[in-house]
């Protein structure tokens, strides 16, 4: 009975995300023991001290990986502490020391998958994180309007700027990670988002092979809807479009979604309006669609961020429904 | 009058030591916010990960470093978690975090005192880490037997097999750190002590220009006596003789003897006996000498370890003595 009991908690979850969304979902779920996490991590940053690495070392950037890895740490809130602080240096400005510590390793075990396994043994994660590819890529967006941009950070001015984006593409093209299509290919549930749309969620789903080992999984797959939408090149996506957009990137109906419904005061949501951020809007499909999960997750701040706690404990206990 | 104050209580403290002794020298006096702190490191290390990792990569060895960092750091315990904690590598096992950090940091920056400096903006330390020297040397020992064994930790064997040390000296001889006179030159207090005698204590003196340098300065200097003999080839040393030997050492006169005076029970005692450590004793001269200071300074444990705090405070009194 007990080993039922504990096949039915234990389950493999793979979450795909980016910025400060992936770590808010992880830092919940790692509260959770029976869980066995992955987070399978963008490695096409070309922004701030990550991007910088990048294209000064020819590493993968860090930032990402160490934003997760942090989440994941039993000892969270002493590593921010330490590896977020930046180092002033005057070879090198600013760079958070996680960023540097994750350069560094790179540079002593020769690659960055043990890099960021020691990270993670010394930070004693909660769970893995896996890079989505080892290769170096850019990535790239063509807009309705014909144009293309490449890299992230140029990606998302694109969006900025009000251009609609038609197809999101890497330059090179890039084989998946093998630990990324195993975690996928065993997982029990997979959570995608929240994050920067395009840029850190769908991103994910672009290397080789991993759209067809998500397409082919018996995994429940949980959308997370942003809170807010992205500046003005998709001012008018709702939620029928982002879950149309979705499934079409990882060739798979999504099971559940999980959307939002409380919203804070006019104030803070009149500053997000001034960067044209607006509350996801309920779509005409998502009305009468019963995958819908309405939860209050805002979190308890002006900041448009998930609750951690709530959204974690809403997982969970989505996660251990016997139905989909 | 605030500023006559803040100058009277306001003092540069270098210290000397190695092992566990320096940090619970520095993680004491660091509780003390008037004190501007340096802690000179010896780079002669040969034994264990640091050992190690100088001998494969030719970098300076990081332990002690990282223990006086450590030691200083406003995320003491945080940090001990994340930096102490062992990775576990097909390529290097059980290299501490801290030390492969270093090891990387070195990498990226080039250069062990950029790498130091890092480490301790990351880990806010109050004060300083100075390496003794920027260059690699091996400590090496004369015995009264003739015989030279070379390395720290022969070194140290020699003295554990019964032999009476000579002469010690590195090999090449080192120029010291411009840092290291810097601190010593500007010093208002000089703290020498606990540690290992001869390899972590009396082996920073060995540079170039250190003895010099000390010699010359007005600093107070204190002498903390460690609270055991170490092995065999050391048992007839009492405080007599380690007096004699320091001020030969640094070619001045010890203003302060720190002497611990109560002892644990005989069960602690026996034990260290076993190793051939015994409490040191107080020598024919130094019973009338009036730069002594009993004190009860065994740490409340089973093991030969100076109480923090207590050494710290008894410290900052007498730094604020205004006579010697």
């Amino acid at each position: 009975m007990l080993k039922v009991i504990m096949e039915y908690l234990s389950k493999k979850v793979v979450c795909f995300g980016g910025g400060t969304g992936l770590p808010a979902v992880l830092s919940g779920l790692k509260q959770n023991p029976w869980l066995e996490l992955s987070a399978i991590v963008n490695m096409f940053d070309s922004g701030g001290s990550s991007g910088e690495l990048r294209d000064r070392f020819g590493i993968l950037p860090p930032g990402d990986v160490l934003k997760c890895l942090l989440a994941l740490s039993k000892h969270e809130q002493g590593a921010r502490e330490i590896l977020l602080k930046r180092i002033e240096n005057k070879k090198y400005s600013g760079h958070t020391g996680g960023n540097v510590l994750l350069l560094g390793f790179e540079k002593v075990f020769g690659n960055h998958a043990d890099a960021i396994d020691a990270l993670g043994q010394l930070l004693s994660i909660q769970g893995k994180v896996i890079p989505v590819t080892h290769e170096q890529s850019t990535l790239c967006a063509e807009y309705q309007d014909g144009t293309i941009y490449k890299s992230e950070t140029n990606v998302d001015d694109g969006i900025k700027e009000g251009k609609v984006l038609r197809r999101l593409f890497l330059e090179p093209e890039v084989m998946a990670s093998k630990e990324a299509l195993e975690s996928i290919h065993s997982a029990d549930v997979i959570c995608i988002g929240p994050g920067s749309f395009y840029t850190s969620i769908m991103s994910n789903f672009l290397p080789k092979k991993i759209k067809k080992t998500i397409a082919k999984s018996k995994a429940k797959i949980i959308f997370i809807s942003n809170l807010l939408t992205e500046s003005v090149g998709m001012k008018d996506y709702c939620t029928d479009k982002f879950i149309t957009i979705v499934e079409k990137y990882i060739g798979r109906k999504v099971d559940i979604v999980i959307f939002n419904k409380s919203l804070p005061n006019k104030d803070v949501l009149n500053r997000y309006a001034l960067e044209h951020k607006y509350p996801v809007i309920i779509g005409k499909n998502s009305k009468s669609d019963s995958r819908f999960i309405f939860a209050d997750l805002w979190t308890d701040s002006n900041i448009a961020r998930h609750d951690s706690l709530k959204l974690a404990n809403l997982i969970s206990g989505l996660i251990s429904q016997k139905n989909k």
